[in-house]
């Protein structure tokens, strides 16, 4: 029989801290606490098999489950000597999901279960508070109505139909706040949730505590496969097959009065990653408030609540009164919560996020999990843990999503500006950066605004998870309510947005889409600016300049030594070089991109496109008459006309390259590409170049294709006007020369494009080999180059053997690559892909991250074939995979030479390189 | 030191008859030759090394090749007791080409090599005849002048400028032929050749022997890539590295006297395949004269010669005057000719082509070879060879090249049409069968008008190998000169063109591009008739009908008793099935397609396309009207009324197969090739379904793609709008049903389009399997069905393994597949692929046989790695391979359980499957 259900608590578990697929993160981390001998209330876990069972089984589930669930319940009972359902000594539950991958708020949890007219007179026995106990009551019916029953606003403008039931009655009671309410209001606001429950979805609020159990066991199964959870998934590449566990748990109170609380905290700080333990809390509340943001929360360390109160222009006075830290409001607790915070690091060797409720003075420990973090924290923690021999360079480098480098270079407001801009209003700097913006009020109108190419910052009074393609698309994120660890802190941070949270300043109108702070006021589409880094808002436009990192190595306006984030990045991409096996390239058509790519330590190109160069300035017309040629001697001369043009470009790369290597691929797009397709430009078209607009437009169409991605373009130009490719070979080669003569190095690698058969790459090699000949021996330089073959058909790396042989390198163009192997046209395919994916029909876009398994093939293939016929063949990639970090991992694993990915993903490269190597030495 | 020179004659050769690729076919026949103790003029062969060598290095030879070709001349010196260039006795050579395969008059040939005007007076001296030396000695210039030096005729219209000195000497002379021509007249006509080679060309023609040699050799191994003999390898997907050999000989002399002759033959009738020896001959001629079809030949054999006379109304005393037969005329050289000839097809075991040469009264072999002949002898020695037990069934099956059961199945006239038209002329009936086309008078003209869809007939005086390309485009080909083994009549048999040859009462006239006979005159474009088995050429149009195989198979109009053409066609068929491993299917979508394919011997469909059924009648307008559906219920409703269609065209499917499999694929194309792109049919469009012109133009515009090849097509559609699938499902289903119900055999192979990971397919073939389940509960049916897929994605194939998991078949779309393997598009290709063939960038086109190296490594990737996971995983192939013999024996090695061709291929997919089978048995 297997064992679906593991119990913990009183200091023993059934799980493991390494059981993390079958328990989920939070299951085993309680599970791991318990070992630990820290005070985390009794429960059990059902295991990710039984949501697998669950979706496999038409939503049903193993027979042996329930008597499982009993023994559970009879263990926590046992621990907590309480009885589930009893009336006098009632056994009230939470339950919750957890999967094994963290996805925070993404799925569903029922606290105060259990909870019936009989079981809430227990509860009043037991804690002596009437009033408590219906609070309890009510929030649990309003949960389990929203969570399990599933009774929604009726629409978006629309507040949560609980929430307007309570604030219906604070106003037929006369009273301010929810802590107002009387516990006969409470338990009136009980029967009206009921009621409401029963009118809207025509049915009953379950009584029996089993029925709720198994209602919220299935609810959380359910919120599995929700849009959100989806949505989620589908942003961090998490299996839909690894399922959720429930974590289901004897309740702790924190609203049980002043000598309770509850708070979330990390072990460092998780948005500067400075080594500070960083928490907030509520007094006399349940955890679900400090996470959802509903209440301001305060801080748990006296140095922070002072500073925040700095902040907010609150006396210290007043802060010791109204917000006094945990730290002064509960120094028992605060030192055993410290002292625990410490032992989580040390073990888990890591920033830990954990949540504590305290009940009557006593600390309880709820849950503890490796914390999210910005990238500026993860680099910083990183780093510093490794100065403080906590963890290994090698671990260090692991530590960092390589994506997250992308943060270290996010723009920050230029100061200069800034001064001009008084602050609308001042926040959490919850997202660091810089971001501007017009203002929207809802997440499927910052998608749609986002889309028109404005960027969009997306202003809501509290995030929720519904929000979250919204905030995807928006470049900021602003709240009125909610604190560090409010939901759209912790989103934004994830996702790099830049994020200023819990500015109640703000008066956010969801009718009216107007914010009002004072008297000034703003409305839907209007510019705002927020910092991420500072918290403040303002209202206007005020342009953004490049981050410290940027500063220190492309603009070279900043001293290293005056940039401690650049330290921190220097010191990780040290490390990170020290160990990679792969050479990191850039693709880069223009020296000044050579230059940042270079900056960004880029050890050659991997990808320079002949033709982006043809559209510059007049250049295109001498291209256009080479196209629009009669003959070949037209041709010819056209030709003669672009290549100052080329090899002036050439030596203006090789010049910033300087010896490193250089891999320039002869034309490639179909020679459409190059006229223009609109009646009014090819008769302009055709004045300028003397013939008819006749003779432009026969052109056009006879050049015009069905399907041009699989056309007459690649090395198919270059096959039937070997003319281009000879021209294009004496520009590089008599730029080479060139440059070469002032005694800078060069070192072309000439790739030929879109090679189907070796015969191709043998007819025009031999062109490019002549032509470099001639040019050696004119200018008398001898010249160091390479001649090879970009391999993007699937037929190319099925007879790469064959190609090797005479080509000297190989780059895969994986875009290309994919959209061959897997029959995929990047520009069409938008109308289906994201279902693909939001369908698990593939597991993310193929565009985005290699797909392994089918393109990676043909790469892993082509690769080995190449190498069997040529074993010093050097072997790179230069499609967009090379910037994906997934992906690097993966040609590392194969063994290519070197990665190319746009300039700016270097570092990113560089680090995912790094990673891979230390993951090979591994093993 | 490598052998580059194999010497012959005297009845010993230093070559073998098995050294074909060294030698090339004619030098390996010619040692034979010497082997068998027949008389063969002395002489050597120079290998295809050599040529591929020359090629290799810039047109330059071995350095050790001149003295043996040195070594060579001394042999034959010594055998035939002369010197090269003595004045007295001279040696005088022909120079040949001679590939490995047989590539007739595509290459270039020199006779009489080694004449000047020196070793001339040693010819008169030897032949005692001034007049024959010149003549040989201005034949030797023309030619040398022609085909070493290059002088061409200025244009297309005008005539070789040799035959316009010859003609205008005549003239001056007053005399009608060549042969009337005096010594002195000759001698003349070299001056004059020799004068317009120094004049067109400022060349001085060259005198010594060896320098003409080495021209002649040169020019030899040059026009292995002339441009026809390219264009014919490509027809004949010949290898160009094969290369040529050079056959160096001595002369001997046809054209000595009236004891002299020439000729070639066959053992057996070329074109009826009758076992009768069927040659032509000429008196006192050159072997040149009688090829290149300039005089009309006489026959070998009295009945022949007989037959000739009556179907020219020449009286029997004219005819034996003047054109007696061979046998009548040089009896004894007759039996010797014969009694070879039944020694070479015993040698043999195959029918042979002979040229041969009697120089007073002495019969010399100058060459043998395998004999072409039309479709309908191959199938008639193959039959008859076993029936005579000179070969086995397995060698007949191998003796048909599967392409020629084509002209089994060419269409003859209809015989009531027939009746009405007179005959305007008669000639040899040298191609079989009929047809009817506009008529031409040059080869680029044939292209072009039949580019434009109109049937085609090619007329020309004679035709060369520059014509070549326009017999291609033509259906027939009709000459006023030559006989059965001319240009025409051996390129047109083995191209399966209609020809007839040798009608000598046309009068054509190239410049006025007209045909007149007697007082009729037809003109460029006019209709015109050809018999290629009567030989009969009719003015205007006449209907074809089918042939005999066809009447009998198709039309069931013909008594298989009645029919000798079938009855060897049965046989032929009947071996092959006894022996072949694959199963044969058809690709046919509608139910008359399915009546011939079976007739023909299909097993099976291996491809319905469900889509042609949507353009018949006015179903487009209910696809239409799905396609533009806003949402699901519209969209499910138009699908209800497309359903009927399908169902009706299924059932008539199912009951013609009876039982045999029937792989139904689910909708492939894009939607928008549904929709009508011109405005005016938009705007009808918009008129039927009652929605305006804007949302139609609006939705052919949203629906339009970059790359519609790579778009939203095949299962992506269903993927996307299951219902399309559940409609088709239900369709196949109840038909199914339906007609089972009747006591019909049915069994259904679903077939889920363009898979590309198998989440698609497991998505897709539950829908189908649901949707059987749900008919089969519905009408009481147990239904017999297989779910697979189309492997036609290179990423399918890679990941065939877990698709098969699912899968219970796979049909490879090998038309797809190579679409996407090679990155080539069908539709655009076209601008470049003839270029790559042409230049041997690729062996031939890969969408008419499959290009077994690259796309045929995906082939047998998915095949073996579905295999892998399903062992009794059926595989088939349905891409247009299915019916190219080439592929089909690929298949075949690969372990395909059956290829699936259009219905007129089948009988050919069936001797190609036999042949495989067996090969493969052979090893």
């Amino acid at each position: 029989m297997s064992q679906y259900v593991y119990t913990f608590g009183n200091g023993s578990a059934e799980g493991r801290e390494d059981m993390k697929l079958l328990l989920g993160g939070k299951g085993a981390n309680l599970a791991s606490m318990n070992h630990l001998g820290m005070p985390v209330p009794p429960g059990f876990t059902i295991t990710t098999e039984v949501c697998s069972y669950y979706y496999a089984h038409k939503r049903t589930y193993p027979d042996t489950l329930q008597s499982q669930i009993d023994s559970g319940i009879r263990f926590v009972e046992s621990v907590s000597k309480t009885g589930f359902g009893d009336k006098k000594n009632p056994l009230l539950l939470s339950v919750r999901s957890g999967a094994p991958a963290s996805m925070p708020g993404m799925m569903d949890t029922i606290l105060n279960l259990g909870l019936n007219d009989e079981t809430v007179t227990g509860l009043i026995e037991q804690s002596g508070d009437p009033r408590f106990a219906y609070d309890s009551y009510r929030r649990f019916v309003a949960m389990y109505g929203d969570v399990v029953l599933g009774l929604k606003p009726e629409s978006k403008e629309k507040e949560d139909p609980f929430e307007e039931l309570l604030d219906a009655k604070k106003k037929t009671t006369g009273v301010k706040y929810d802590s107002e309410l009387s516990a006969d209001a409470l338990k009136e606001l009980v029967a009206e949730f009921k009621a409401l429950i029963r009118g809207r979805l025509g049915l009953e609020f379950p009584d029996d505590p089993r029925e709720q159990l198994a209602g919220a066991i299935s609810a959380v199964f359910g919120s599995w496969m929700n849009d959100r959870a989806i949505v989620y998934r589908q942003l961090n590449r998490i299996p839909a097959e690894w399922g959720t566990a429930v974590n289901v748990q004897a309740m702790v109170f924190g609203n049980l009065g002043k000598d309770c609380a509850t708070g979330v905290a990390f072990t460092r700080d998780p948005a500067s990653g400075e080594k500070v333990f960083y928490g907030e809390y509520l007094v006399n509340a349940q955890g679900e408030d400090v996470v959802a943001g509903i209440r301001t929360p305060q801080q748990v360390m006296r140095k922070a609540s002072q500073e925040w109160a700095r902040n907010h222009g609150i006396s210290e006075d007043d802060r010791k009164d109204q917000y006094p830290s945990l730290e002064e409001y509960m120094p028992d607790a605060t030192k055993q919560l410290l002292e625990i915070s410490d032992r989580l690091e040390a073990h888990y060797r890591d920033m830990m996020d954990i949540e504590f409720t305290i009940q009557n003075d006593k600390l309880w420990m709820l849950q503890c999990r490796v914390g999210k973090r910005t990238g500026m924290a993860a680099i910083r923690n990183a780093v510093e843990m490794v100065e403080e021999k906590l963890i290994t360079e090698d671990e260090a480098i692991l530590r960092v999503e390589p994506n997250m480098l992308n943060q270290l270079l996010r723009p920050i407001f230029d100061k200069n500006e800034l001064k001009k801009h008084t602050p609308a209003a001042r926040g959490l700097n919850a997202g660091p950066g810089a971001a501007t913006g017009r203002v929207v009020f809802h997440a499927d109108d910052a998608v749609e605004m986002a889309a028109t190419g404005d960027p969009v910052i997306l202003v809501r009074i509290e995030t929720s998870p519904e929000d979250i393609r919204g905030m995807e698309a928006a470049k900021g994120i602003l709240t009125q309510r909610g604190g560090m660890t409010s939901h759209a802190a912790l989103v934004a941070r994830q996702m790099g947005r830049v994020c200023v949270a819990g500015c109640e300043a703000l008066d956010i109108d969801y009718t009216a889409e107007t914010i009002t702070v004072g008297k000034r006021s703003i409305r839907k589409g209007d510019w705002i600016s927020l910092s991420g880094s500072t918290g403040n808002v303002y209202f206007g436009k005020i342009p953004t300049r490049p981050s410290e990192v940027i500063q220190v190595l492309l603009d070279r306006t900043l001293d290293p030594m005056d940039a401690p984030t650049y330290r921190l990045y220097a010191r990780l991409m040290q490390w990170a070089d020290e160990r990679r096996r792969m050479k990191i390239r850039t693709n880069a058509d223009q020296p000044d991109q050579c230059i940042n790519a270079v900056a960004f330590g880029a050890e050659g190109i991997g990808l320079t496109r002949t033709e982006h160069m043809f559209f510059e300035g007049d250049r295109i017309d001498a291209v256009r008459e080479m196209i629009l040629a009669d003959d070949l001697e037209d041709r010819k001369q056209a030709l003669s006309k672009v290549k100052p043009y080329q090899r002036e470009d050439f030596e203006g790369i090789f010049r910033v390259m300087n010896g490193k290597p250089v891999t320039i691929r002869l034309l490639d797009p179909p020679l459409h590409e190059f006229l223009p397709h609109e009646e009014e430009a090819q008769r302009e078209l055709a004045e300028t170049m003397g013939i008819t607009f006749e003779e432009v437009r026969d052109k056009v169409e006879e050049l015009s294709e069905s399907n041009p991605m699989l056309g007459h373009r690649g090395c198919r130009l270059g096959i039937l006007y070997p003319e281009i490719t000879e021209m294009q070979s004496q520009a590089i080669f008599e730029a080479a020369a060139a440059v070469q003569k002032e005694g800078i190095g060069v070192y072309p690698e000439v790739m030929i494009p879109l090679i189907m058969t070796s015969r191709e790459f043998k007819a025009q090699a031999a062109v490019v080999r002549r032509v470099a000949a001639d040019v050696m021996r004119e200018t008398g330089q001898r010249l160091n180059f390479l001649v090879g073959t970009m391999i993007e058909l699937p037929r190319a790396a099925l007879v790469a053997n064959e190609i090797a042989k005479y080509a000297e390198f190989f780059s895969f163009g994986t875009n290309d690559l994919t959209q061959t192997c897997m029959g995929l046209s990047r520009d069409d395919s938008g109308r289906f892909l994201p279902y693909y994916v939001a369908n698990s029909l593939l597991l993310h876009d193929p565009f985005e991250s290699i797909d392994q398994l089918g393109v990676g093939q043909l790469v892993r293939m082509g690769f080995e074939r190449g190498r069997s016929s040529r074993p010093d063949l050097k072997v790179g990639i230069c499609g967009e995979h090379g910037g994906d970090p997934a992906s690097v991992h993966f040609f590392d694993r194969i063994g290519l030479d070197y990665v190319s990915c746009s300039p700016f993903r270097v570092p990113i490269a560089r680090l995912a390189a790094a990673q891979a190597t230390v993951i090979a030495n591994r093993k």
